[in-house]
Protein backbone atom coordinates (compact mmCIF):
# COMPACT_ATOMS: atom_id res chain seq x y z
CA UNK A 1 0.00 0.00 0.00
CA UNK A 2 1.15 3.55 -0.89
CA UNK A 3 -1.19 5.66 0.88
CA UNK A 4 -1.78 7.23 -1.77
CA UNK A 5 -5.48 6.96 -0.98
CA UNK A 6 -5.77 7.12 3.05
CA UNK A 7 -6.73 10.98 3.46
CA UNK A 8 -4.43 13.02 1.57
CA UNK A 9 -4.75 17.20 2.85
CA UNK A 10 -5.36 17.92 -1.19
CA UNK A 11 -6.17 16.58 -4.31
CA UNK A 12 -3.25 14.67 -5.39
CA UNK A 13 -4.18 15.01 -9.32
CA UNK A 14 -2.78 18.16 -8.43
CA UNK A 15 0.98 16.88 -8.25
CA UNK A 16 0.15 14.82 -11.63
CA UNK A 17 -0.84 17.78 -13.22
CA UNK A 18 2.25 20.08 -12.78
CA UNK A 19 4.32 20.97 -16.05
CA UNK A 20 7.56 19.47 -15.46
CA UNK A 21 8.65 19.73 -19.06
CA UNK A 22 9.95 23.65 -18.13
CA UNK A 23 11.97 22.18 -14.82
CA UNK A 24 13.21 19.18 -16.40
CA UNK A 25 16.90 20.37 -17.82
CA UNK A 26 17.64 20.97 -14.29
CA UNK A 27 17.21 18.08 -12.76
CA UNK A 28 19.84 15.53 -12.87
CA UNK A 29 19.16 11.52 -13.16
CA UNK A 30 15.34 12.31 -14.77
CA UNK A 31 14.22 12.72 -11.18
CA UNK A 32 10.91 14.58 -10.98
CA UNK A 33 7.64 14.77 -8.83
CA UNK A 34 6.50 11.19 -10.61
CA UNK A 35 10.12 9.62 -9.97
CA UNK A 36 12.13 11.32 -6.90
CA UNK A 37 14.22 8.12 -6.40
CA UNK A 38 14.70 4.43 -5.81
CA UNK A 39 11.82 3.99 -3.25
CA UNK A 40 10.82 7.44 -2.64
CA UNK A 41 7.69 8.78 -3.34
CA UNK A 42 6.25 12.64 -3.61
CA UNK A 43 2.86 12.28 -2.51
CA UNK A 44 0.48 15.09 -0.25
CA UNK A 45 0.36 14.86 3.43
CA UNK A 46 -1.95 12.23 4.68
CA UNK A 47 -3.46 11.95 8.15
CA UNK A 48 -1.95 9.03 9.06
CA UNK A 49 1.84 10.23 8.42
CA UNK A 50 2.41 11.17 12.35
CA UNK A 51 2.85 7.64 12.26
CA UNK A 52 5.71 8.20 9.92
CA UNK A 53 8.05 9.97 11.23
CA UNK A 54 6.69 13.37 10.34
CA UNK A 55 6.97 15.19 13.38
CA UNK A 56 10.55 13.78 13.94
CA UNK A 57 11.55 15.42 10.55
CA UNK A 58 9.89 18.76 11.52
CA UNK A 59 12.45 18.31 14.16
CA UNK A 60 15.43 19.06 12.11
CA UNK A 61 13.97 22.22 10.95
CA UNK A 62 12.67 23.89 14.33
CA UNK A 63 11.12 23.13 17.41
CA UNK A 64 8.07 21.16 17.26
CA UNK A 65 7.17 20.62 21.01
CA UNK A 66 4.87 17.99 22.51
CA UNK A 67 2.41 16.85 19.50
CA UNK A 68 0.06 14.60 20.97
CA UNK A 69 -1.81 12.12 17.60
CA UNK A 70 -4.83 13.88 18.37
CA UNK A 71 -3.42 17.11 17.96
CA UNK A 72 -1.82 16.41 14.74
CA UNK A 73 -4.94 15.52 13.18
CA UNK A 74 -6.42 18.17 14.35
CA UNK A 75 -4.51 20.22 13.07
CA UNK A 76 -4.50 18.53 9.45
CA UNK A 77 -8.21 18.89 9.56
CA UNK A 78 -8.08 22.37 10.45
CA UNK A 79 -6.03 22.79 7.36
CA UNK A 80 -8.32 20.60 5.06
CA UNK A 81 -11.01 22.90 6.25
CA UNK A 82 -9.51 25.81 4.51
CA UNK A 83 -10.54 25.46 0.83
CA UNK A 84 -7.09 25.90 -1.62
CA UNK A 85 -4.86 27.14 1.22
CA UNK A 86 -2.37 24.40 2.45
CA UNK A 87 -0.78 22.50 0.38
CA UNK A 88 1.86 20.23 2.25
CA UNK A 89 4.11 17.66 0.02
CA UNK A 90 5.75 15.02 1.76
CA UNK A 91 8.76 12.90 0.31
CA UNK A 92 8.38 9.18 1.78
CA UNK A 93 11.05 6.62 2.17
CA UNK A 94 8.89 3.97 0.83
CA UNK A 95 11.14 1.11 2.42
CA UNK A 96 11.13 2.25 5.36
CA UNK A 97 7.30 3.73 5.67
CA UNK A 98 9.21 7.21 7.14
CA UNK A 99 8.64 10.27 5.82
CA UNK A 100 11.88 11.79 4.94
CA UNK A 101 10.99 15.23 3.38
CA UNK A 102 8.74 17.89 3.78
CA UNK A 103 7.76 21.79 2.11
CA UNK A 104 4.65 23.58 2.85
CA UNK A 105 2.89 25.71 -0.11
CA UNK A 106 -0.18 28.06 1.90
CA UNK A 107 -2.17 30.22 -0.21
CA UNK A 108 -3.32 33.75 1.00
CA UNK A 109 -6.19 34.94 -1.06
CA UNK A 110 -6.39 39.12 -1.47
CA UNK A 111 -8.70 41.35 -2.56
CA UNK A 112 -5.47 43.46 -4.73
CA UNK A 113 -4.36 42.49 -8.22
CA UNK A 114 -7.72 41.46 -9.45
CA UNK A 115 -9.06 39.28 -6.26
CA UNK A 116 -5.55 37.72 -6.76
CA UNK A 117 -3.29 34.74 -4.80
CA UNK A 118 0.03 34.63 -3.20
CA UNK A 119 1.61 31.68 -2.26
CA UNK A 120 4.56 30.85 0.13
CA UNK A 121 6.84 28.84 0.39
CA UNK A 122 7.31 27.48 4.59
CA UNK A 123 8.88 24.61 6.16
CA UNK A 124 11.39 22.92 3.70
CA UNK A 125 13.38 20.19 5.18
CA UNK A 126 15.15 17.30 4.19
CA UNK A 127 16.36 14.31 6.72
CA UNK A 128 20.08 14.76 7.04
CA UNK A 129 20.63 11.23 6.03
CA UNK A 130 18.52 12.09 2.64
CA UNK A 131 20.56 15.30 1.47
CA UNK A 132 22.54 16.07 -1.60
CA UNK A 133 19.98 13.93 -3.82
CA UNK A 134 18.25 17.11 -5.28
CA UNK A 135 15.42 16.28 -2.82
CA UNK A 136 14.97 19.90 -1.36
CA UNK A 137 15.62 21.14 -4.97
CA UNK A 138 12.45 18.71 -6.34
CA UNK A 139 10.24 19.80 -3.07
CA UNK A 140 10.71 23.73 -3.73
CA UNK A 141 10.50 23.39 -7.58
CA UNK A 142 7.55 21.55 -7.39
CA UNK A 143 5.74 23.71 -4.86
CA UNK A 144 6.80 26.89 -6.79
CA UNK A 145 5.06 25.28 -9.84
CA UNK A 146 2.16 23.99 -8.34
CA UNK A 147 1.92 28.17 -6.46
CA UNK A 148 1.92 28.91 -10.62
CA UNK A 149 -1.04 26.21 -10.92
CA UNK A 150 -3.17 27.04 -8.77
CA UNK A 151 -3.16 30.66 -10.20
CA UNK A 152 -0.58 32.99 -7.72
CA UNK A 153 0.50 36.05 -9.19
CA UNK A 154 3.85 35.78 -6.98
CA UNK A 155 5.53 33.50 -4.94
CA UNK A 156 7.83 34.08 -1.75
CA UNK A 157 9.99 32.57 0.97
CA UNK A 158 11.94 34.05 4.24
CA UNK A 159 15.35 32.01 4.39
CA UNK A 160 18.69 31.98 6.04
CA UNK A 161 21.51 33.95 4.20
CA UNK A 162 22.99 30.50 4.13
CA UNK A 163 20.24 29.43 1.60
CA UNK A 164 20.09 32.68 -0.25
CA UNK A 165 21.74 30.45 -2.98
CA UNK A 166 19.98 27.51 -2.57
CA UNK A 167 16.84 29.31 -3.46
CA UNK A 168 18.02 31.88 -6.07
CA UNK A 169 18.33 28.23 -8.18
CA UNK A 170 14.41 28.59 -8.74
CA UNK A 171 14.05 32.09 -9.51
CA UNK A 172 13.81 33.51 -5.96
CA UNK A 173 15.41 36.82 -5.58
CA UNK A 174 15.48 39.26 -2.78
CA UNK A 175 13.28 41.97 -3.97
CA UNK A 176 14.24 44.83 -1.60
CA UNK A 177 11.52 43.94 1.03
CA UNK A 178 12.21 44.41 4.59
CA UNK A 179 11.08 41.33 6.58
CA UNK A 180 9.99 42.33 9.98
CA UNK A 181 9.85 40.16 12.83
CA UNK A 182 7.78 40.07 16.30
CA UNK A 183 8.05 37.05 18.86
CA UNK A 184 5.24 36.49 21.41
CA UNK A 185 6.71 32.97 22.52
CA UNK A 186 9.47 30.83 21.05
CA UNK B 1 -27.16 52.40 10.72
CA UNK B 2 -23.57 52.01 11.74
CA UNK B 3 -23.12 48.43 9.68
CA UNK B 4 -22.07 46.41 12.66
CA UNK B 5 -24.56 43.52 11.97
CA UNK B 6 -23.94 43.51 7.95
CA UNK B 7 -22.04 40.23 7.40
CA UNK B 8 -18.76 40.64 8.91
CA UNK B 9 -15.97 38.96 7.85
CA UNK B 10 -14.78 37.93 11.58
CA UNK B 11 -16.65 38.74 14.71
CA UNK B 12 -16.58 41.90 15.92
CA UNK B 13 -16.41 40.68 19.07
CA UNK B 14 -12.93 40.04 19.13
CA UNK B 15 -11.63 43.69 18.60
CA UNK B 16 -13.19 44.32 21.80
CA UNK B 17 -11.79 41.87 23.53
CA UNK B 18 -8.29 43.35 22.49
CA UNK B 19 -6.45 44.40 26.07
CA UNK B 20 -5.42 47.95 24.57
CA UNK B 21 -3.91 49.10 28.05
CA UNK B 22 -1.19 47.67 27.26
CA UNK B 23 -0.63 50.79 24.31
CA UNK B 24 -2.59 53.33 25.44
CA UNK B 25 0.05 55.49 26.59
CA UNK B 26 1.68 55.43 22.86
CA UNK B 27 -1.80 57.09 21.34
CA UNK B 28 -2.27 60.87 21.81
CA UNK B 29 -5.45 61.93 22.59
CA UNK B 30 -7.19 59.22 23.52
CA UNK B 31 -7.38 57.41 20.35
CA UNK B 32 -8.36 53.43 20.43
CA UNK B 33 -10.19 50.66 18.90
CA UNK B 34 -13.04 51.68 20.10
CA UNK B 35 -12.45 55.42 19.70
CA UNK B 36 -9.93 55.88 16.20
CA UNK B 37 -11.08 59.61 16.09
CA UNK B 38 -14.25 62.06 15.57
CA UNK B 39 -16.69 59.76 12.81
CA UNK B 40 -14.64 57.15 12.45
CA UNK B 41 -14.93 53.57 13.47
CA UNK B 42 -12.88 50.61 13.51
CA UNK B 43 -14.41 47.64 12.44
CA UNK B 44 -14.21 44.19 10.55
CA UNK B 45 -14.60 44.56 6.58
CA UNK B 46 -18.45 43.70 5.29
CA UNK B 47 -20.22 42.09 2.74
CA UNK B 48 -21.34 45.51 1.53
CA UNK B 49 -18.15 47.90 1.55
CA UNK B 50 -17.41 46.98 -1.43
CA UNK B 51 -20.33 50.03 -1.75
CA UNK B 52 -18.10 52.08 0.43
CA UNK B 53 -14.73 52.77 -1.37
CA UNK B 54 -12.83 49.36 -0.23
CA UNK B 55 -11.41 48.56 -3.52
CA UNK B 56 -10.72 52.66 -4.36
CA UNK B 57 -8.75 52.86 -1.22
CA UNK B 58 -6.68 49.69 -1.93
CA UNK B 59 -6.09 51.46 -4.94
CA UNK B 60 -3.64 53.61 -2.87
CA UNK B 61 -1.21 50.60 -2.07
CA UNK B 62 -1.41 48.94 -5.15
CA UNK B 63 -2.56 47.71 -8.75
CA UNK B 64 -6.19 46.60 -7.75
CA UNK B 65 -7.55 45.60 -11.33
CA UNK B 66 -10.74 45.25 -12.39
CA UNK B 67 -13.25 43.83 -9.42
CA UNK B 68 -16.87 43.68 -10.41
CA UNK B 69 -19.11 43.25 -7.25
CA UNK B 70 -19.90 39.88 -7.83
CA UNK B 71 -15.74 39.13 -7.85
CA UNK B 72 -15.25 40.76 -4.06
CA UNK B 73 -18.46 38.93 -2.74
CA UNK B 74 -16.99 35.86 -3.94
CA UNK B 75 -13.50 36.40 -2.66
CA UNK B 76 -15.22 37.71 0.88
CA UNK B 77 -16.85 34.71 0.86
CA UNK B 78 -14.12 32.02 0.44
CA UNK B 79 -12.02 34.40 3.07
CA UNK B 80 -14.54 34.18 5.16
CA UNK B 81 -15.25 29.93 4.68
CA UNK B 82 -11.31 29.44 5.76
CA UNK B 83 -11.85 29.40 9.36
CA UNK B 84 -10.04 31.36 11.69
CA UNK B 85 -7.38 32.90 8.92
CA UNK B 86 -8.44 36.39 7.26
CA UNK B 87 -8.96 39.65 9.64
CA UNK B 88 -9.26 42.07 7.13
CA UNK B 89 -10.16 45.62 9.64
CA UNK B 90 -11.42 48.66 7.77
CA UNK B 91 -11.77 52.07 8.90
CA UNK B 92 -15.36 54.21 8.34
CA UNK B 93 -15.87 57.50 7.77
CA UNK B 94 -19.33 57.13 9.51
CA UNK B 95 -20.15 60.59 7.77
CA UNK B 96 -18.92 60.11 4.06
CA UNK B 97 -19.88 56.10 4.51
CA UNK B 98 -16.13 55.31 3.04
CA UNK B 99 -14.01 53.38 4.09
CA UNK B 100 -10.52 55.42 5.10
CA UNK B 101 -8.03 52.77 5.75
CA UNK B 102 -7.40 48.92 6.17
CA UNK B 103 -5.30 46.39 7.32
CA UNK B 104 -5.34 42.78 7.18
CA UNK B 105 -4.21 39.88 9.74
CA UNK B 106 -3.75 36.58 7.81
CA UNK B 107 -3.33 33.30 10.04
CA UNK B 108 -1.02 30.26 8.76
CA UNK B 109 -1.27 27.29 11.27
CA UNK B 110 1.86 25.39 11.23
CA UNK B 111 2.47 21.86 12.74
CA UNK B 112 5.71 23.16 14.11
CA UNK B 113 6.23 25.18 17.50
CA UNK B 114 3.37 22.63 18.96
CA UNK B 115 0.70 23.07 16.02
CA UNK B 116 1.47 26.97 16.49
CA UNK B 117 -0.03 29.36 14.68
CA UNK B 118 1.68 32.52 13.14
CA UNK B 119 0.31 35.96 11.93
CA UNK B 120 1.43 37.92 9.21
CA UNK B 121 0.21 42.04 8.67
CA UNK B 122 -0.45 42.64 5.13
CA UNK B 123 -2.33 45.74 2.64
CA UNK B 124 -1.62 48.22 5.29
CA UNK B 125 -3.11 51.45 3.80
CA UNK B 126 -4.81 55.04 4.99
CA UNK B 127 -6.36 57.18 2.77
CA UNK B 128 -3.89 60.46 1.67
CA UNK B 129 -6.49 62.72 3.15
CA UNK B 130 -6.45 61.27 6.67
CA UNK B 131 -2.56 60.24 7.05
CA UNK B 132 -0.77 61.54 9.52
CA UNK B 133 -4.04 60.78 12.30
CA UNK B 134 -2.25 57.98 14.11
CA UNK B 135 -4.68 55.79 11.88
CA UNK B 136 -1.74 53.63 10.42
CA UNK B 137 -0.52 53.13 13.61
CA UNK B 138 -4.08 52.19 15.46
CA UNK B 139 -4.89 49.29 12.39
CA UNK B 140 -0.97 47.75 12.98
CA UNK B 141 -1.47 47.79 16.92
CA UNK B 142 -5.23 46.48 16.50
CA UNK B 143 -3.99 43.72 14.04
CA UNK B 144 -0.87 42.80 16.36
CA UNK B 145 -2.55 42.45 19.48
CA UNK B 146 -5.17 40.72 17.42
CA UNK B 147 -2.71 38.26 16.67
CA UNK B 148 -1.21 37.81 20.03
CA UNK B 149 -5.07 37.62 20.94
CA UNK B 150 -5.58 34.50 18.88
CA UNK B 151 -2.38 32.55 20.03
CA UNK B 152 0.31 33.46 17.22
CA UNK B 153 3.67 32.29 18.55
CA UNK B 154 5.28 34.96 15.99
CA UNK B 155 4.19 37.52 13.83
CA UNK B 156 5.70 39.55 11.04
CA UNK B 157 5.44 41.59 7.66
CA UNK B 158 7.06 43.01 4.91
CA UNK B 159 7.75 46.53 3.53
CA UNK B 160 10.04 48.91 1.40
CA UNK B 161 12.89 50.30 3.44
CA UNK B 162 10.85 54.03 3.66
CA UNK B 163 8.78 51.97 6.21
CA UNK B 164 10.77 50.21 8.36
CA UNK B 165 10.63 52.66 11.16
CA UNK B 166 7.14 53.23 10.80
CA UNK B 167 7.14 49.29 11.92
CA UNK B 168 9.72 49.15 14.56
CA UNK B 169 7.20 51.87 16.87
CA UNK B 170 4.82 48.30 17.21
CA UNK B 171 8.13 45.92 17.72
CA UNK B 172 8.90 44.59 14.83
CA UNK B 173 12.57 44.67 13.85
CA UNK B 174 14.60 43.00 11.08
CA UNK B 175 15.16 39.05 12.18
CA UNK B 176 18.19 38.60 9.66
CA UNK B 177 15.93 36.43 7.49
CA UNK B 178 15.97 37.01 3.76
CA UNK B 179 12.46 37.59 2.04
CA UNK B 180 13.00 36.34 -1.79
CA UNK B 181 10.27 36.71 -4.19
CA UNK B 182 9.40 35.30 -7.78
CA UNK B 183 6.46 36.71 -9.57
CA UNK B 184 4.74 35.34 -12.22
CA UNK B 185 2.12 38.32 -13.18
CA UNK B 186 1.65 42.12 -12.03
C1 LIG C 1 18.06 23.28 2.59
C2 LIG C 1 17.78 21.80 2.36
C3 LIG C 1 16.27 21.60 2.30
C4 LIG C 1 18.42 21.36 1.03
O1 LIG C 1 18.05 20.02 0.80
P1 LIG C 1 18.92 19.01 -0.12
O2 LIG C 1 18.01 17.91 -0.49
O3 LIG C 1 20.19 18.65 0.54
O4 LIG C 1 19.24 19.95 -1.37
P2 LIG C 1 19.48 19.48 -2.85
O5 LIG C 1 20.22 18.20 -2.88
O6 LIG C 1 18.17 19.50 -3.58
O7 LIG C 1 20.38 20.67 -3.38
C5 LIG C 1 20.09 21.31 -4.60
C6 LIG C 1 21.19 22.25 -4.94
O8 LIG C 1 21.28 23.29 -3.98
C7 LIG C 1 22.56 23.29 -3.40
N1 LIG C 1 22.36 23.56 -2.00
C8 LIG C 1 21.77 22.81 -1.06
N2 LIG C 1 21.72 23.48 0.11
C9 LIG C 1 22.31 24.67 -0.13
C10 LIG C 1 22.57 25.80 0.66
N3 LIG C 1 22.20 25.87 1.93
N4 LIG C 1 23.19 26.85 0.07
C11 LIG C 1 23.56 26.79 -1.23
N5 LIG C 1 23.32 25.74 -2.01
C12 LIG C 1 22.72 24.71 -1.47
C13 LIG C 1 23.14 21.93 -3.63
O9 LIG C 1 24.55 21.99 -3.67
C14 LIG C 1 22.54 21.59 -4.96
O10 LIG C 1 23.26 22.22 -6.00
P3 LIG C 1 23.54 21.39 -7.39
O11 LIG C 1 22.17 21.05 -7.95
O12 LIG C 1 24.28 22.38 -8.19
O13 LIG C 1 24.31 20.21 -6.96
C15 LIG C 1 18.38 20.91 3.48
O14 LIG C 1 19.74 21.23 3.62
C16 LIG C 1 17.72 21.06 4.84
O15 LIG C 1 16.72 20.40 5.12
N6 LIG C 1 18.28 21.90 5.73
C17 LIG C 1 17.79 22.11 7.09
C18 LIG C 1 16.48 22.86 7.10
C19 LIG C 1 16.56 24.19 6.38
O16 LIG C 1 17.49 24.97 6.54
N7 LIG C 1 15.53 24.47 5.56
C20 LIG C 1 15.43 25.68 4.79
C21 LIG C 1 14.81 26.75 5.60
S1 LIG C 1 14.87 28.30 4.77
C1 LIG D 1 2.16 53.88 5.98
C2 LIG D 1 0.80 54.49 6.29
C3 LIG D 1 -0.22 53.35 6.48
C4 LIG D 1 0.90 55.31 7.58
O1 LIG D 1 -0.40 55.79 7.89
P1 LIG D 1 -0.67 57.09 8.80
O2 LIG D 1 -2.06 56.98 9.29
O3 LIG D 1 -0.30 58.32 8.07
O4 LIG D 1 0.38 56.89 9.98
P2 LIG D 1 0.24 57.39 11.48
O5 LIG D 1 -0.40 58.75 11.50
O6 LIG D 1 -0.42 56.35 12.30
O7 LIG D 1 1.76 57.49 11.88
C5 LIG D 1 2.23 56.95 13.09
C6 LIG D 1 3.66 57.33 13.30
O8 LIG D 1 4.48 56.77 12.29
C7 LIG D 1 5.15 57.80 11.61
N1 LIG D 1 5.17 57.41 10.21
C8 LIG D 1 4.14 57.32 9.35
N2 LIG D 1 4.57 56.86 8.17
C9 LIG D 1 5.90 56.67 8.31
C10 LIG D 1 6.92 56.23 7.48
N3 LIG D 1 6.68 55.83 6.23
N4 LIG D 1 8.17 56.16 7.96
C11 LIG D 1 8.44 56.56 9.21
N5 LIG D 1 7.52 56.97 10.07
C12 LIG D 1 6.27 57.03 9.61
C13 LIG D 1 4.39 59.06 11.86
O9 LIG D 1 5.23 60.18 11.79
C14 LIG D 1 3.87 58.81 13.24
O10 LIG D 1 4.87 59.09 14.21
P3 LIG D 1 4.47 59.84 15.61
O11 LIG D 1 3.47 58.94 16.30
O12 LIG D 1 5.78 59.92 16.32
O13 LIG D 1 3.89 61.16 15.18
C15 LIG D 1 0.32 55.44 5.15
O14 LIG D 1 1.35 56.38 4.91
C16 LIG D 1 -0.02 54.75 3.85
O15 LIG D 1 -1.14 54.29 3.67
N6 LIG D 1 0.93 54.70 2.88
C17 LIG D 1 0.71 54.11 1.57
C18 LIG D 1 0.60 52.62 1.64
C19 LIG D 1 1.79 51.95 2.32
O16 LIG D 1 2.93 52.28 2.07
N7 LIG D 1 1.49 50.98 3.19
C20 LIG D 1 2.48 50.24 3.93
C21 LIG D 1 2.97 49.11 3.08
S1 LIG D 1 4.35 48.29 3.89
Amino acid sequence: MNGIDEKPLFNPELLRQIDWSVRKSSFKDGISPENPGKNLQLRPLMMDDYDQGFLNLLGQLTSVGEVTAAAFQKRFLAMKHCPNTYYVVVLEDTNKQQVIGSATLVIEQKFIHSTGCRGRIEDVVVSEDYRGQQLGKLLVETLTLLGKEVGCYKMSLECKEDNVRFYKCFGYTPDGQYFMVQRFSD
